[in-house]
């Protein structure tokens, strides 16, 4: 085991890496979105998910509306120092802002797009909460 | 269940989309990578992942050199279709041109970078085959 010095490589998507969320505990890929170098500094700092927002374009604390934060269990850097992944407690058990627990919700069937599971939680209740 | 028509999404990034290969049977997170609609459109024909290397700007059928191909067991659409995950059987046990299962094999340890595990391979021996 060594430890390197790494240079992340955001300069290759303008500013941005992606990073994939994974459940911790059952290993399901939740969702994957984009960080910028203040979303992942405040990863490391708060141990909670920060992602930038592309459509946005703003800082994006994951769960902010929702509640939904989540809790980085382990912070993972690829081969060409250009990939995140963070495996990660989900709160409120989906990742998703339709409420399915994995934003990868459908499967190529050879013909078209296959919807698998349900929702774990209403969107139209979460985000009119409060 | 219910099977959609779905337009990906491959206009944000320039005409790629990031995909995540995961392996269908540990769960563990094999790489990231991009596939442009050749790419896609390959991976679903052939069953064996095809990205786009943007450092050759090239179609890249994975394990094409190395023989290390991933066999495609299911593709994944995200909710925004602007990225994909395949659960992929990883031929030879690694993914990763560094001979690492995994190319996230580097763990953040609050001070560095950590190595995790050890390669599956020796890239020397097997990128100077035949």
């Amino acid at each position: 085991m060594t430890t390197d010095e790494v240079k992340l490589a955001f300069d290759k998507l303008g500013g941005l890496l992606p990073a994939v969320a994974q459940d911790a505990v059952s290993g399901r890929v939740l969702m994957l979105a984009y960080m910028n170098e203040e979303a992942f500094r405040l990863t490391l700092a708060t141990g909670e998910a920060h992602y930038f927002s592309r459509s946005r374009q703003s800082l994006w604390r994951k769960g902010g509306t929702s509640g939904h934060v989540q809790k980085v269990k382990a912070v993972y850097l690829d081969c060409d120092a250009d990939a995140v992944l963070l495996k990660v407690e989900q709160v409120g058990g989906a990742a998703c802002h339709t409420g399915y627990e994995s934003c990868f919700y459908r499967r190529w069937t050879g013909g078209g797009w296959e919807t698998e599971g349900t929702p774990v939680f209403d969107p139209e209740e979460v985000y009119t909460r409060g």
